[in-house]
């Protein structure tokens, strides 16, 4: 956090940031548990043991990664910006490496049961999260790490990659939510309705990952939370609430859009 | 929108609008024609025709009237501010009577069929959007519209109303989902996974409620849409953009923040 900001402010950061940590990895120690304890344990032979890593890799991965590499830009606000990116770019392609797992083992697992794919709104919005935060990533890539497009093109593109951000960890959160209804309706119904502990676990787990998405999001759209204009990097970048703020104004030259 | 604003994001915006409002319009339509052709149609007798009122009253109160109720600020943007609340407050009052009826259908239908209550996660977020909706309103009241609080106090609270506003409606768009979800596995398991038309119709609805929600928070969070400050309002109000860029710096005066 800059030095410049009050005390009260960086501390008040400080825990949320904290908090939004201990409720991410409690809510994948809390998948882990559920597969783990309740269903199983883990396996990599198409039975349901597979199918188990399937919510641990998506919690992990399209949740608590995802969440975390958007934290970064608020979390290192003073360290140079381009280290940043290659950080929340590294964190977003490890998050892709383990929902692929988690893919893999869904479609293995359904494959050697014969149960049909991509039949339910649960995968339907599970598989838009994941394909859209694939191109999230890949025009990321091409727009902000590798010189290939204009200032002009980055600064139209920053305030939507910003905005899906932020839209695709609340879809993962609502897939994850829709996944822990489903599952929960398959497997222990009907004593899900007599508040047996594991009903109440994946219940609890699918209210974190709600509060998780809720101090994310707060996080990330406070105004005094964001990254200091740095008058080095503007030349190279561009500052997403002075470009939206002008963006409007036609008569305003790009220069200055991007400079103050 | 604002005469001074180019055509181009008049048009955008005035297309954005329209598409916001059919896509809420056909997934209250939807609703209706899924619990009224598949599901037996409405009535008020216990029976699962009541619980049919449930998803529609909650689609049309929660989601669809919640979301019209933050729109207006950008629709209205030009007109006086506090008809403008007044309308805002109105909204939401209309979609907390009918979230209540949907609620008491559901009860109602439970407590006739012996079926336990709040034991889904879809039933703990539905409960919780709802009463923070309804805290949400009352606070709303207390703050803007009565004087019952200070400049320096509704200044402090106006960025959290609005972001609680738009979470709350990303909250009821997800407890929605869970909902799909939920009766679609109680009513057509194991049929669901052969694509019927009753499954893929809820789980268009569940993607046409997702995309309301987009259009609604890009609407509701790009820059130039905002109402633009008037100057005899700012001695009586607060406009949230300036104070929260401002609100880490104590040395400036509480009047500079607010008469920018």
């Amino acid at each position: 956090m800059d030095d410049s900001a009050p005390r009260s402010v960086r501390s008040t950061f400080s825990w949320l940031v904290g908090a939004s940590q201990v409720l991410g990895l409690v809510s994948v120690v809390l998948t882990g548990v559920w597969m783990g304890h309740y269903r199983g344990g883990f396996a990599w032979n198409g039975s349901v043991q597979e199918f188990n890593l399937h919510p641990l890799c998506m919690v992990l991965g399209l949740v608590f990664l995802h969440g975390d590499a958007i934290l970064v830009y608020r979390v290192f606000r003073n360290e140079k910006k381009r280290n940043v990116k290659v950080l929340h770019g590294v964190i977003h392609l490890l998050a892709i490496i383990i929902s692929i797992v988690g893919f893999a083992a869904v479609f293995d697992f359904h494959r050697a049961a014969k149960i049909p794919d991509m039949y339910s709104l649960h995968s339907w919005c599970g598989m838009a999260t994941f394909i859209l935060f694939c191109l999230q990533w890949g025009m990321g890539l091409l727009f902000f790490l590798f010189p290939g497009a204009s200032p002009w093109l980055r600064a139209s593109y920053l305030p939507i990659h910003v905005f899906c951000g932020l839209l695709l960890l609340v879809m993962a959160i609502g897939s994850c939510l829709l996944g822990i209804t489903e599952k929960l309706l398959f497997s222990i119904m009907p004593a899900y309705s007599q508040f047996v502990p594991e009903g109440v676990l994946a219940n609890t787990l699918g209210i974190l990952l709600v509060c998780f998405g809720v101090l994310l999001g707060y996080l990330i759209t406070r105004e005094e939370y964001r990254r200091p204009p740095n008058p080095e990097e503007e030349s190279l970048s561009v500052h997403f609430n002075t470009f939206t703020e002008g963006s409007w104004r036609d008569d305003i030259p790009f220069t200055r859009l991007t400079s103050s």
